[in-house]
C-alpha cells in the first residue's frame, strides 16, 4: 500500500487522480489540499463524490496537511505552485510529482522560457531541483521514472504529440524539418475557471484556434523529439478548441524520406509499441475517433503515409483528463512504487 | 464467483453492463450474444472495448451460446425477445433477468396493453412464467428479488419516478389524484439505433415532448404506486427529450394533504431510504443536477413542498443507463446471488 | 422611418435587437452605449458583426449619446438601469423601452418584491414612472403598447407561460388552483456573463433545476393570469436549465374543470389566437420541439387535456432571446410607432 | 424579379436556399420538388417554415414542376440527379445551378475519378454539357458565372481550401510541393440523413477524420490551386468531423518560399481579397472562431507565417451551409443575374 497526498484536488486535475484513486488497490489518498473550500468534504464541492470521497479539504499550509502520513505527494496546480512546495516534501522524504510545467525541463533558463510564453513568473522558486526532475511520460522513459524522487507530468497536448512523432523521428520515418502539429482540444483541457470563450453558449457550436503566436507546450514536444531524433526538432504548433468536454485528436504531418511508405510506418509503430498496454497502433483504413479512448488511459494512433503526396500523416488520439493528465500521473505513481504499470488503469470508459 | 451469459451485447444496455462487470469482482461475463456482427469480437463493433472485452459475438441460437456455462442470463434485448428466451435459460437451471417490458407485469392482459402502446405484438410468448417474475427495483422489491429466478428489469423514466413518489404515496404525503410526472431524459435513452429525430443536427439546441398520447412506462409507474398506496393511482406523464447524451430529472408534482409541509416529507423520505445505499435525499436548497450521478447508480432525489401553493414537489435524477439501466440490473444480480447490493457498483462516474 | 438608441448593446438581448434592426426596413439604429470597451466598434468586440454593424460603444452618460437622435430608447440592461434612464429618455421626448423587471410593475411595493427575490435593491429610482408603465406582452396588451411611452418587456420564462395559459385561466379552462409551470430554458438566457455553472464542461451532458424556493419571474406570471383569470391565481414554478443555448420549453399542468376536454381547449385557444401572427397553437397528436421556433418570434403552444387522469397540459415553446427577449421587444416597438406588428419579424430561423 | 425552382428542398442544402430567399428582394421561389412527402406543404415536413414558406413539395417529373415559371432551376440534390435534369431545363430556356459534383469538373474523365471515389456511377449522363459547366467560386470566377448556362456549385470543404490557398498560389508565398489541408467540419455537412456515426450519442463529445484514402473534394482542390499556381498542385486532405452543426475550420499549410513573411502575406491576401464583400482578412494576433462566420456568408481567413520553422499557416473559416452551399449558391444566382452579389446575403447571424 502507498499513500498519497493531493495538492489542488479541486480542479479537474485532482478529480480524475481521486476517481481513479477510488478504484486502485494499492494507492491511497490520506489528505486532500485547495485553496478554496477549507474545511469542507470535497463531496461538498463536488456532490457526485458524496459518499464515495469525503475527505475533508485542507490548507496545504497547515499542520493537519503537513503530518498527514504519505509516501508520495502529488500537485495538481497550476504553474508557480509545485515549486514551492517540492522541498519541503522531499526533505520530509516522499516522493513529488507535479502536473504543470514546473518540473519538465531540466533548467533555469528553459524553465524562463517557458513560464515566459505563459506570463508568468520566470524565476524559478528551485532551481537546484531541475536537474534530477525526470518528464512523466512513461513510454518514453520508464527507467528514470523508476528511480526518480521527482517527476513533472508531462503536458496534455504533449502527449499527443510526442507518443504520434516519436517512433518517426526515431527511426527516420519523416523528415526533421517541417513538422506540423494540428492539435484540437476539448474544453476540460482548460481547467475548471468559467472564461467568456469556454462560456456554454460561446462555445458551443464554434471551434476555433488560439496562441498562433506561441503555445507553451511546443518547447516539450521539441525537446523530447530532438532527444529521440538526436539533432534538433522545430514543429509547428496550432493548439485549436472544439466543442467537447473530454478528448485530443492530433493530426501530425511531415516529408516522407526517400524509401519510406505507410507499411514501413505503420510495422515500425506497432514494433516500437509492442509492449505498451496502452498504446494502440491502426492504419489508415480502420476507423478512430476520440470516443475510442474516452475515459481510458488509451492513446490510439492512426498511422499513415499520403503516399501520393509524399507525407507522413499520424493521427494521435487521448483522452486529455486521462492519458493526457490523470492516467499518466497514477501510470507514473505505478512505476515509481514497483507496481503494474496498468493497475488501476486497466479499464475502458463508459459509453456513450 | 457468478457466471454470466448477455444477450444483446452490443446495445447500450449490454455495454452498461460489460462495463461494469469488468470491474466487478464476482460476478464474471462468459458469453455474448446479439443478431449482428456474429463471430466478431465485440470489440471490434465497439472499439473502445478493445484490449479489455474482446469476447467474441456469438448467435444466440447457436450451440456455443447454448453450452456456454453461465448462473444466470441477462437479456438487454427489445420487447419480445427475452419472453422466447427464458424458458430454455431456466429449464437449463439458470436464472433470467430481462432488461425490456417482457417480465414487468404479472399477467398476460397487463402486458397486452403495455404492448400495444409499443406498437408490439401483445400476444406473450410465455404467459405461463409471469406470475412468478418479479420487478426488479431493488429498493422496493429486495427480498422478493433475492429468491426470483425471473426478474424484469424496470424501465429507466418508471425508475426515476417511483423512487421519487412512492414514499409519498405509502405515507399520505401527497394526494393519489393529479400527480404530474415531467420527465426529461437524455438521447442515449432511446438507444442505438440512428433516426432523424436523433440525427445530431436536428437533436443539438433542441428539445421538446413525444408520446403525449401514452407512453409505455406509465403502466409500471402506477402499478407500483399503486401497490405503494394501497389504492388506485393515476399519473400523468410528459416524456421529453433533451441534447444530452445520459441522464433523467422527473419533476414529480401532485397535491399536498392538509398538514403536509415540506419538512416533514423530507423526514419521511430520508427514514424511507436511510438503508438505501443508492438513495440521496436533499431538501430544495440543496443544488442538484444530472452530473451528480452521471455515470453512478445513484438516485438523487430534490424532496420539497412549495407551501405557498399547497403543491408536492420532489426531483429525481438518474443517469438513465446506470441505476436506469444496467446498474439496477447489477443490483440484482447482487441480491439474487448474495453478494453486497453495491458491489461493483459503489463508485462515482467521471467528472466532466 | 424611427430612430433607436440602444443602452445595453453588448449582451445577448442587445445583440438581439441589432440583429433584428439590420434587417428592419423602418426602425435605425443610431447609437449603442455599453459599459465596456467605450470607444470601439461593437464589430470588435463581436467579430461576427464586422461589416454589418460598426457603431461605436458609448458611454450612456457621454453628450455623444444624449445628442444622438432617436424617437426611442431601449435599455437591454440588468434590473436598476432602466429606473435611472427612464426619466431623463422620456423628458428628451423619447419613449423608453426596457428589457429587465424595471418597469414589469406598476407600483414601488411590487417592484420591491421583485428586486427582494433577485437581490437587488429595493427602492425603485423612478416610483413616479410605475403607474404609467405597460406591461409589453404585444398579445395581451396591444393597444396599451400602442399608446404607452414607457413599456416593460417581458420576462421570457413568463412570456412562454402567460401566453400558454391566459386563455384557460380566462376561459375556465383549467381550475385556478394548483397550476404547475415546469419551464425548461437553455443557457442563452442567464446572459453573456461566465459562471461555473455555465462553463461548457460543467454544463455539457447535464440537467439541474434552479431558484426552487422562489424565481422573480412568477410575479409577472401570477399577475398577469390574475388578470386574465379575474381572481387572484399562484403557479408553482421549476425553473430548470438544459444544454442547450436557445429555446424555452414550459410544461403548463393544472386540473381540468367539469365538461372539459381537450377539443374545447383546442378550439379556444385557436379562436383567441387566431389573429396572432406569432402564435401557432397545434394539439397532442402534431409533433412539436424548440427548434420549430429557434430563431423566431413565434410561440408554438401544444395544447391538450390527459381525459383519462383530468388534467390539462399544454406545451409552450418559444426562441428566449426572440420572442422572449428581442423579438417581443421590436414587435413592441412596431407597435408603438404605428408600423405593421411582424415588421422584420416575419421569418423563420435558420435550420440546423 | 427572377423566378427559381429549387429540386432538393427538403435538403439542408435547399432549407438554406429558401431561407435565404425568402428575404432576398429580387429572387422568388416559384416551386419545389423533392423525392418524399409529395403533395404536402414543405412546413409539415419543416414546421419551422410553417406561415413563411408553405409550398407544395411537387414530384420533379410532374406537370406541375415542368411548367412552374422559372428563369434558373437549382439541383439541391446528390450526385447523379442534376445531370439527368440538366438537359431539359436548359432547353426549357432556363439556367441551371447545381450543388453536388455533376458539373464541377469538365470532362467525363474527371467525373468518372470523382464518382468512383464516392462509390457512383462513374458514367455521367450528359457528358456533352460538361465542357460550358462552370466552377461556382465567386470570388475565382466571377466573370465565367456572370455569363454562364450551367453552374456546379462547389463542395463546402473545397470553398474553405481554395479560398484560403490560392492568393498563396498564385503569388508564390507558399511552395507547391507538401501542402497539407487539415480540415474540419460540423456535421451538417453530411446531410440530413440519419446515421450511426452521427446519432447524437455517439456523436457528442467525440471527433474523428474518415476517408483518409482519399475524400472527392481533393479533386476540385487541386484543380483550381493548379490553374491559380500556373503548375500541377497536389494536397494531402484530412477531413475530420467535431461535434457540431455548422462550421468548417481548415488549417492549410506548407512551406515558406525563401523571403517570404508573414507580413507579406497577409499583404498580398488583403489586396487579393479588398474587393470581396464576403472574404474577411486578419493576421495571428487577431481572435478567430467559426462562430464569427456562423449563419452568413462570409469567409475568414487567419493569415500568417511561422517564421521560426519555416512555415505557411492559413486558416480558414466558413459556414459549411452558407458560404460551403446555398449562400454561395445565391451569390452565383445575384452574378448570374445581374444583381449585387451581395444582395439577400449582406447580414450577419444569430448569436449564440
Amino acid at each position: 500500500m502507498t499513500t498519497i497526498k493531493l495538492i489542488g484536488a479541486t480542479g479537474y486535475g485532482g478529480l480524475g487522480m481521486i476517481e481513479i484513486l477510488l478504484r486502485h488497490p494499492e494507492l491511497e489518498l490520506t489528505a486532500l489540499a485547495a485553496t478554496q473550500d477549507i474545511g469542507k468534504p470535497i463531496s461538498h464541492v463536488w456532490p457526485y463524490l458524496e459518499g464515495f470521497c469525503d475527505l475533508p479539504i485542507l490548507d496545504a499550509d497547515s499542520p493537519e496537511f503537513a503530518c498527514a502520513p504519505a509516501d508520495v505527494t502529488v500537485a495538481s496546480t497550476p504553474d508557480g505552485v509545485g515549486q514551492v512546495r517540492a522541498p519541503g516534501e522531499l526533505a520530509a522524504g516522499r516522493k513529488f510529482l507535479d502536473y504543470s510545467g514546473d518540473f519538465r525541463f531540466n533548467s533555469p533558463e528553459l524553465y524562463a522560457e517557458y513560464a515566459n510564453r505563459l506570463g508568468k513568473d520566470p524565476d524559478h522558486k528551485s532551481p537546484d531541483l531541475l536537474p534530477e526532475a525526470v518528464y512523466g511520460l512513461s513510454e518514453l522513459h520508464r527507467d528514470e521514472i523508476a528511480s526518480a524522487r521527482l517527476v513533472g507530468n508531462p503536458g496534455c497536448f504533449a502527449v499527443s504529440c510526442i507518443l504520434g512523432l516519436a517512433p518517426a523521428v526515431k527511426n527516420g520515418l519523416v523528415e526533421t524539418a517541417g513538422i506540423v502539429c494540428d492539435c484540437k482540444s476539448g474544453i476540460s483541457g482548460a481547467g475548471k475557471k468559467p472564461s467568456v470563450g469556454h462560456h456554454y453558449p460561446e462555445r458551443y457550436d464554434n471551434m476555433g484556434a488560439y496562441r498562433l503566436t506561441g503555445h507553451q507546450h511546443v518547447m516539450e514536444i521539441e525537446r523530447e523529439l530532438s532527444l529521440a531524433a538526436g539533432e534538433d526538432v522545430r514543429v509547428t504548433f496550432t493548439p485549436q478548441v472544439v466543442p467537447m468536454s473530454r478528448g485530443i485528436m492530433s493530426c501530425l504531418y511531415g516529408r516522407l524520406p526517400a524509401g519510406v511508405n505507410g507499411a514501413t510506418i505503420v510495422e515500425c509503430y506497432r514494433d516500437t509499441y509492442k509492449n505498451d498496454r496502452f498504446i494502440l497502433v491502426k492504419d489508415a483504413k480502420q476507423p478512430a475517433s476520440t470516443s475510442d479512448v474516452r475515459g481510458s488511459n488509451r492513446c490510439l494512433l492512426t498511422v499513415a503515409a499520403d503516399e501520393r503526396t509524399g507525407l507522413f500523416r499520424v493521427i494521435s488520439h487521448i483522452d486529455n483528463l486521462v492519458k493526457g493528465q490523470a492516467g499518466s500521473a497514477v501510470q507514473n505513481l505505478n512505476i515509481m512504487f514497483g507496481y503494474p504499470e496498468d493497475m488501476g488503469l486497466d479499464y475502458p470508459g463508459a459509453h456513450p
